[in-house]
């Protein structure tokens, strides 16, 4: 029998089911994990029939449904149009306690509302956050190169409680899954001096310092990012948003500087001495190596993956969730925002007035 | 006798005022202006004694201060206590009208609050604006590649009424320093739909659409920065610093690779191919290229350049600041603010509460 079981969103993503079907068996092959193939059974036993090499058919099972959300949908409007579309079912999947983890390379918007309708958030948390993790320079020596950074998605504004509860949740999940002990925090900010960035990142900065529990290190600038000094960054979501694009945006344009070059054989040689760190840059966009990013917030864990994933990708991310579950990384985000809210959240008189 | 007066703080900047003496020779060896160096004078002598070429003596007044304020303090704290530091006689000069605008390369805090405590602000104008210059893809075809994008660091949060006001600030100043007739606004946003990023973005992009003199565009995201779309992007102090800064940090990121490949001449090869693009990236962080940017909402012009500018970089800002003054720069961008208030500002109830 199977130990885990994972919900997978068999429609969601640019190449889906094709992509999300090869990831799927990828990753069957090498753990003892249950998937439900959520979507078009017709469409999904097609893939299945063109998969080369051996697997234990025992461990997917197809979950139907003829609903499914694209990416350029809108994600509230399409939702209530179709109940039924596939990251809607395996979200309820996870949410009865069917599965124990739900993965998707679909809307970014419909996962999260999904997740939300379905799955019971942690109590005490008031928002979700979407993760992401991005190269960095590597400034304290680890042996992975990436930071996660969060909210980059999920709000627009957050409450000084919200951005605590990230750093919680976060910290919690990078200890878990890259086995470091104290995971440093950083706060996204416009200056070093802790009274900087107006009276909510003054007041997240002030009981960040005081938390025993998280290796806080401060106010990170827009600079700062790729350093990698922080293993976290704790943002709002306008902001997150806006700075994990730009890097895109800039990642981008080194990326194809790189396939210009590499087109011309003779300026290979340039390419190869800029390499290691073009590659560093490039990576940011490189969605293959790191699978997914988490969606924080919830009793059981949901991974977004990027919508261009392919099928390593969509394996990294079931690992990735299975690797979790096993850390029973929810239960101990849980137990941290548990601690902290009663502490500091729950007898605080201004909660209602929090927005500024 | 000099068409035109500008006020330099002589002791602003990395290496002032070797730099700024330097800078304010090349000026004044090209344009018939009067330049008011504001500092020590024993220093700014010996500085002056060892420029080479010739120049008119009579274009350069030294208005002694021993007193001055470096890039690393406290911006408010240290104006209190040195009120005759060589940034606020210099905007005090501008303020009472003895110059015509005003240019520092020292700290941003300290040429800010020096402004706005001595230089009155444009009717209408309830928060000045610092902006940034960058160079993009430039998908319009101008024949500059630059793009501005303000608020990056006068403000933390501002309302709709100052991000339009920005938009009008900025229009005019690219279409007068660049002959660009109808330059194009974006609003930084997390997304392309109009309702996206909350309920002041949405009101700003509702208003900017329904605005005749402003040649919106909608919302630009993070990643779009760079492609040059917009010839002004509009955002709050907080969001554009996190933005600019992570674009800084990316070329920054990308300025080292070229170094370290330069350094070694096998490789070069590759440089030479990948100039044009890394050099377009890099160029973010090159100061000598653009001199300065205008902090937006005076009466007068005050032109910001960036601490470690060279001394091209200050003659540029200088010329910058020349050019803006023959093209009544501050009264025409006072017109505009004054059509938008009388239209839109004037009644608008819910100014009070319109923090968010």
């Amino acid at each position: 029998m199977d130990k885990y079981s994972i919900a997978l969103d068999a429609m969601g993503g640019d190449s889906a089911p094709e992509i999300t079907v090869k990831g799927a068996v990828r990753a069957i092959q090498k753990l003892p994990v249950k998937i439900f193939l959520v979507g078009d059974e017709v469409q999904i036993a097609a893939e299945l029939a063109q998969v080369r090499g051996s697997y234990n058919p025992d461990q997917l099972e197809i979950i139907h449904t003829d609903q499914q959300i694209t990416m350029h949908d809108h994600p509230k409007a399409t939702l209530d149009l179709r109940p039924r579309a596939s990251i809607a079912l395996a979200a309820k999947l996870v949410g009865e306690h069917k599965a124990d983890a739900l993965v998707s390379a679909g809307n970014t918007g419909a996962v999260i509302l999904s997740a939300a309708k379905y799955i019971n958030r942690i109590p005490g948390v008031r928002k979700t956050a979407l993760a992401a993790l991005y190269p960095t320079h590597n400034r304290q020596k680890r042996e992975e190169l990436f930071s996660l950074i969060l909210d980059v998605g999920a709000n627009i504004h957050n409450t000084h409680h919200d951005l605590i509860h990230f750093a919680y949740m976060a910290s919690t999940y990078v200890n878990r899954i890259k086995n470091i002990e104290k995971p440093t925090v950083g706060l996204l900010n416009v200056g070093k001096e802790e009274y900087k960035g107006g009276a909510l990142l003054a007041k997240t900065h002030k009981i960040l310092s005081e938390l025993p529990d998280i290796n806080f290190i401060g106010n990170i600038e827009g600079n700062e990012l790729l350093q990698g000094y922080a293993d976290v960054v704790v943002t709002e979501g306008l902001t997150g948003n806006i700075a994990i694009k730009t890097a895109e945006g800039m990642a981008s344009s080194a990326k194809h500087l790189g396939k210009r070059a590499l087109r011309h054989p003779l300026y290979m040689f340039g390419m190869l001495m800029l390499a290691g760190g073009i590659r560093r840059i490039k990576n940011i966009t490189d969605y293959q190596e790191y699978g997914g990013a988490p969606v924080f917030g919830f009793e059981r864990m949901v991974i977004k993956c990027h919508g261009r994933s392919g099928p390593r990708a969509i394996d990294n991310a079931i690992q990735l969730a299975v690797r979790s579950i096993s850390q029973n990384m929810t239960e101990n985000i849980s137990s941290g925002i548990r601690a902290y809210e009663a502490k500091y959240a729950v007898n605080d008189m201004d909660l209602a007035s929090d927005y500024y």
